[in-house]
């Protein structure tokens, strides 16, 4: 018998242990299920005679250390600051840790131990970090193997509501953490390069800069792009990449209308605005607007944003009731962007029977042979319902997958892993595949990044 | 024989101490001038018998508390973030200080032990803060003594080129520190009231939501709004005022034109580009411009910003040279905004025969007997040369009038203070006057802040 001690139950670890407790007759493995909510931890278990749920807190150091003894192998799904503990734990008791989470200074610094003791440390293995890892090494060691050379790496990633759900104007509703949805792309200018040249957005302009693709079956999709999409150019072994773009997915049109928001000022967390709770979402909305004795907080609004009267980011304002005299905000001492946030929970918030949808789409250009050539990589994943979502399982089934592994001895290479080789993501991707998650792949021309595929003199 | 300490002899001392060498004999007065750089110091001195320059660095405890024990009061142009070890001399010595600088929450802690020792730590008594202060305080308090209730205050303040020297398309030149300028605005949304409702604009709509004035025989200005137009809201008893708005001074079109380099990214100080050194103005701009193939830097710069082919924000940018390929950046290891300063200095740095201007602008509407009504006041005070400029005039100036004031007992509360009381004002406006430092005042019709002149109905 094996133990896994699974620690943070929460909505993204409904596959993980699913998957586990399905395995866990045959593969011999107890999984013990702790959370601080215990009531949580029992809903998860199912009844399942494989599983314990427990109560933990994890700031108790004697509990925590006490069940780490116990485990054989420790799967951390807190949230990501929160892991450094447990891993310190699993290095004094000789435990394996995997994680979905990117990998801290802190957890980088404990890899010489790791190595020391023979345990695995396998992190970034959900989603993204972590079948965005697994899905383009593959393909990038599948050209360097033909003699190929890279020339090009775009990867975009987005977690969006499936189309049978998908009913407002925006394309969008939450089915992750709202905050980081509101924030997103704030803290620094994005930086890429493109034909290497570096290129750099500002946020403000950062919903004005998408890209486009095509998604068969699934229609077309924008990417706007990630803070840093060089951060994997060394460890991927692209320092020679002539284009390297990383970004978030969304339905075409959502990145044009988001931007009203950040040109309005109303993502902005670093001040909290006076009397927040009693403003009524006409009052936050003409926060951001000059003050006028007479116009209406729309005439000024459109003015501001420069919006024609038949232009359809109208009726998506129009839609989130932005201009309400009856609706309050009701949160007290909230920055604008958590004003923002509950506005948009109104109408972003899933409904009992809606599912999720992830997308993924990788574009590689490489040199084979003299001849120039590109491969584009897509996955849909649709969730189940609310609690298996495409979400759920696409990260977490990842992560089952490596505990197994490495439990079973199949990935046997110690220390603070990535999952960018293929001992690791050979097996997972092809079992991913059983679960709805496939990578299809298509070779097309290579333009480089050439959005109006003009002809280039020589 | 009465000693006074001057710390810090650059540009911003030239007016102060040459009023303090001329009033010397009379007031029998003995100044030291103290600096990092001996040579400075005694240059600031013209070899006046009544004046000794001193090699000081701030830094040197003993040296530093030997020269405070031997003044009656101590002068420190330091920058603001060095004031507080002399300032707690003072304390220990029994000192009296002048700065011009913000009071800090160190200096302001100071308030009770200046007090308990009969000291005055006069402070922000130079241009802005300072003159803004005095000649606010001026009529707010002549309103206040009729019986008026202030309804609305807006002040603006700004160092610029004089009109005989102002020869490029900017109508800008750099009268101060070119950093401050380059990253004015930054660092969270500016806030005011108006008309009784809070308004926040976001930093890159800043140079957007500009106001206008005209100060007769100058022409037209413009002003952005300052971070925090309310600090002095309690402060000037304006608790209850309807509409409350501090702003910078520019010539008309210098905020659209400056809007260009904050929408494309340029004022970004948060992180350092690759290469910075070898970057040419023209690959400087093409950082923050999309890759095309073929289409050219200047094409995507009109298309990014939407400049027309007739907009004279052009040629604004063709005369920085912001397209060169021969002009390079030469700074190592710099952030956007310093490649910018760097840009603009080959431009905006003030030939040797350039004279600045100091523009300063108040609006107070006030209620009287029943009626409403309006007072502007205005400033305009120009540089007799690049020694005694109008920036150096109107900070050093009023610093050395208060320290004279102190000696002679003419300010005699103690503690850490504001030039915000009568004893304080009225005798500085009035010297002031002399020196080319005079506020005309013109009676208009108020109507709030109401910037179509619309008629509202009751």
């Amino acid at each position: 018998m094996r133990h896994i001690l699974i620690i943070g139950a929460g909505r993204s670890a409904s596959s993980l242990i699913q998957y586990l407790l399905g395995k866990a007759a045959a593969e011999q493995l107890h999984i013990t299920i702790a959370d601080l909510s215990l009531e949580l931890a029992k809903r998860k278990t199912g009844g399942h005679p494989c599983a314990t749920a427990l109560a933990l807190d994890i700031h108790n150091h004697e509990q925590r250390r006490l069940e780490i003894q116990k485990a054989d192998l420790v799967i951390s799904m807190l949230p990501a600051h929160m892991h450094i503990e447990v891993a310190q734990d699993c290095i004094l008791y000789r435990k394996h840790l995997v994680t979905a989470s990117y990998i801290s200074d802190a957890m980088a610094a404990l890899d010489a131990q790791a190595k020391e003791h023979g345990l695995i440390f396998m992190n970034e293995i959900g989603l993204d970090p972590g079948i965005d890892h697994m899905s383009a090494m593959k393909i990038i060691d599948e050209i360097r193997e033909q003699g190929g050379k890279m020339l090009l790496f775009e990867s975009f990633c987005g977690g969006l509501v499936a189309p049978e759900s998908d009913n407002n104007l925006w394309n969008y509703k939450f089915t992750w953490a709202p905050r980081n949805v509101v924030l997103a792309g704030q803290g620094g200018a994005a930086k890429f390069i493109q034909e290497g040249k570096y290129k750099y957005i500002p946020y403000h302009k950062l919903f004005r800069r998408t890209e486009f693709f095509e998604v068969e079956g699934f229609g077309r999709f924008e990417g706007y792009a990630n803070r840093d999409s060089l951060k994997y150019r060394s460890i991927y072994g692209l320092d020679d990449v002539l284009t390297m773009y990383r970004g978030t997915i969304r339905r075409v049109g959502f990145s044009r209308a988001w931007n009203m928001f950040v040109q309005l000022g109303m993502t902005d967390d670093s001040y909290v605005l006076d009397n927040s709770e009693n403003l009524t979402y006409r009052e936050f909305t003409n926060l951001f607007l000059p003050y006028h004795p007479t116009d209406s907080v729309e005439i000024k609004l459109r003015l501001q944003l420069g919006i024609e009267l038949d232009d359809i980011v109208w009726d998506k304002l129009l839609e989130l009731e932005l201009f309400s005299s009856d609706k309050t905000i009701g949160v007290a001492n909230a920055t604008p962007a958590q004003c923002l946030e509950k506005i948009l929970a109104d109408k972003w918030t899933l409904e009992p029977h809606d599912k999720d949808m992830i997308v993924m789409y990788h574009k590689f250009g490489y040199e084979l042979n003299g001849e120039e050539k590109q491969i584009d990589s897509k996955m849909v994943c649709i969730g189940d319902d609310q609690t298996y979502t495409a979400m759920a399982k696409t990260v977490g089934l990842p992560v089952a997958m490596a505990a197994l592994h490495i439990l079973n001895g199949r990935i046997t290479q110690p220390g603070v892993r990535l999952p960018i080789t293929k001992d690791v993501y050979e097996p997972i991707l092809e079992e991913l595949k059983g679960f709805g998650v496939n990578f299809f792949e298509t070779e097309m021309p290579y333009i480089g990044y050439n959005p109006d595929r003009v002809f280039v003199h020589p």
